[in-house]
C-alpha cells in the first residue's frame, strides 16, 4: 500500500522511518506546508506542498496526518477524510466525541475510511483500558505516564522570562504503583501518582540566585501545570542539557484490577506497560500499523470513521491469519 | 444473550460466576456428563445432560464448552459447532491450525460462529504478542509464566509411587526479565527463564529419608516436566499444603522489544503482565467476554472459526462505540 506523510516534524519523521520497516508498505511521498525544495527527508523520499495534496488523491492509499491535535488536526483530518483514507493521532481526549462526527462525516461523504486518535495514549493505553473493562467488568484502572519527557510541560517552562532552554519529566510514584498493583484500589490525588522534575538553562543574564529562586517559584506554583504537583527544579548547562536531556524517552502503564469470583474473593491484576526511548518514533509506529487497518477496511467497505476499538489485531497485522495463528 | 455451560470443573464453575458480573448475559444452564441430579452448583442454575444439549439448540446463544485441551475439547467443539454458538479455552498451541480447521468446517456446515483457544494464553498473550508484531515488525517477544500453579507439573508429581499430594509452582527468574527488559534480545535457555518450586505430602508409609530422596530424584530428572529446569522439592504436610497451597494463583508476562528509528537507534519495550489470585476464574472471565463477541458476529453474519486475533475490542465489549470513545 502506498502511504503519504502530511506534516513532516518528530512525528512525520518517525513515519518515514517505521514505513521502511513495513514490507507492504511504500511511501509516496511528504506533503508540507514548507517549501518543498527546502525539506530534507530522512530517506530522500519526495516532497510535496500540502496544497497540492488533492492532484495525488488515485496515487495514494493512506494519508497519514503528522499534525498537533490544537488547531492542525481538527481542521485537517476532516478535509483530508473527504479525498482520502487517512490516520491520525488526535490526543485531546475530551473532543474525541466531536472530532470522531466531523471526521465520520466527511469519511462517508467520499467512501472513505478514517482511524482517529491512534498511538499509545490514546491508542494503545485505550486498548489496554478497554480490554479489561470487557474482561473484568467491575475492574478499575489506574493510568501513570513516565518516566518521560512531556513537551507540553517543556514548552510552558521555555515561555518563563530568564529561561533559554528546559526539559520537563513526569515521573510515576512506585508507592502508587504498588498500592495499585496490590488491587486495593486506592483513591490517589493527583499529587500522590506523579512527580515532575524540571531541567532549566537559564539565559546568561539570568544566572544569579535571586533569578534562579524566581523562576523556581514561576515553575511549582504555575497553575495546571505543575501547582497540583511534587515539582523539582534543577539548573543545569546548556551543554548538560544536550548531553544528558536531548531524547524523547517515555512509556507508562495502565494497570487494572478487578475482583472474580461468586463473592469477588479472588484479586486479578492487568498492566500494560510501556518503556520507550523515542516517544515520536514509537507513536509513529503505531500508526503505520493502522494505516494498514484503515487500508484493508476500505477494501472492504467498510468507510466512515473508525478508532483503534474497531480493530482486531488480524486487520492490523501484516501476516496472513494462518501465519497469526500458528505462530502466535 | 443466553449462555450455556458445557462442563462443570473449575473453568465451568468460573463462567457461572463470570456471568453474573455481565449484566447483558444470562446463565440458561450447565450441561454435565455426571448425573445433573447430583451437581450442585454455586448459583442454582439449572443442570441437564450433556447427551441432551441439542434439544435447547433454540433456547441457547452461546455455548462456552468448559473441557480438557487433550481429549474433550477436540472431539466436544467442532460437535457442538455445528448446532451452536459455540467459545472454547483449547490450549495444544501445536494443534491449534487442525482444531480450527474441524471446528470451522463445523461451524460453517450450519451457519454459526465459533472461537477457539479463549483464556490468557492462548488468547490474551497471544493478543499481546500480535500487537507488538504489528506495532513493532522487529519486534522480539519473550512469554514468562508464574509465579503460579502448573496443574500439569502437580499431577505429573501426584503421579509419582509414594506421592499422596504436590503443588507445583512455575516461577520466573527475575535475571531473565531483566535482561529481556532491557532490550538485549537474549538467547535464554529453559532453565535460564523460570525454576520450579515443588510442594510434595508424602503417604505416611514412605515418610522416611530414602524414599524421600527417591521422590525427589524422580521428580528432578523428569523428562518434559522437570529435567531441563532448576528444580527444589520441599516436602510439607497435607494440613501445610490446603492451608498454604490450596489456592491456583497464575499469571506472567509478554515481554516484547524492537527497535526504531531510521537506523533502529531506539529501543522500544512492550510488556502486558497478568497477576492472578485464580486462574480459572480469570480465564472464565475472557471465555465470558469472547462468547459476547461470538453473539455479536454470529448476528452480523460472520459465521466460521475465529480466534480472539479476528475480535476487535468493540465487539468484545458491552458498552456502545459512544461509551468506549468518551470513556476510555
Amino acid at each position: 500500500m502506498k502511504i503519504a506523510i502530511c506534516g513532516y516534524g518528530n512525528l512525520g519523521k518517525g513515519v518515514e522511518a517505521a514505513i521502511t520497516k513495513n514490507d507492504d508498505m511504500e511511501l509516496f511521498g511528504i506533503f508540507t506546508r514548507r517549501d518543498p525544495e527546502t525539506v530534507k527527508t530522512l530517506t530522500g523520499a519526495s516532497t510535496f506542498r500540502t496544497d497540492d495534496i488533492e492532484k495525488y488523491k488515485n496515487d495514494i492509499d493512506v494519508v497519514i496526518i503528522c499534525g498537533g491535535s490544537a488547531t492542525d488536526l481538527p481542521v485537517m483530518t476532516p478535509q483530508l477524510a473527504k479525498n482520502f483514507n487517512v490516520v491520525d493521532s488526535f490526543d485531546t481526549h475530551a473532543r474525541v466525541p466531536e472530532h470522531f462526527a466531523n471526521v465520520d462525516a466527511a469519511a462517508r461523504s467520499g467512501n472513505h475510511t478514517a482511524l482517529i486518535s491512534g498511538g499509545w495514549d490514546p491508542g494503545l493505553f485505550s486498548l489496554a483500558r478497554a480490554y479489561a473493562d470487557c474482561i473484568l467488568p467491575n475492574a478499575k484502572s489506574y493510568t501513570f505516564w513516565g518516566r518521560g519527557v512531556s513537551q507540553g510541560h517543556s514548552d510552558a517552562i521555555r515561555r518563563i522570562t530568564g529561561v533559554a532552554d528546559a526539559r520537563q519529566y513526569t515521573v510515576p510514584i512506585e508507592a502508587a504503583l504498588e498500592a495499585v498493583r496490590s488491587g486495593s484500589e486506592p483513591e490517589l490525588t493527583t499529587r500522590q501518582k506523579h512527580t515532575r522534575e524540571c531541567y532549566v538553562v537559564v539565559k546568561p543574564e539570568y544566572d544569579n540566585a535571586a533569578e534562579k529562586e524566581r523562576i523556581t517559584n514561576e515553575i511549582v506554583t504555575m497553575p495546571n501545570y505543575f501547582d497540583e504537583y511534587d515539582t523539582t527544579v534543577t539548573f543545569i548547562t546548556a551543554e548538560e542539557l544536550k548531553e544528558k536531556h536531548s531524547g524523547l524517552p517515555h512509556g507508562g502503564s495502565v494497570i487494572s484490577t478487578g475482583r472474580t469470583g461468586l463473592n469477588n474473593e479472588n484479586t486479578e491484576a492487568i498492566e500494560f506497560k510501556l518503556c520507550l526511548d523515542s516517544n515520536p518514533q514509537f507513536t509513529s509506529s503505531v500508526l503505520a500499523a493502522l494505516a494498514r487497518a484503515v487500508y484493508k477496511k476500505n477494501r472492504n467497505g467498510d468507510y466512515g470513521c473508525k478508532t483503534i476499538f474497531d480493530v482486531s489485531p488480524a486487520e492490523l497485522s501484516a501476516r496472513t491469519p494462518e501465519e497469526l495463528r500458528k505462530l502466535l
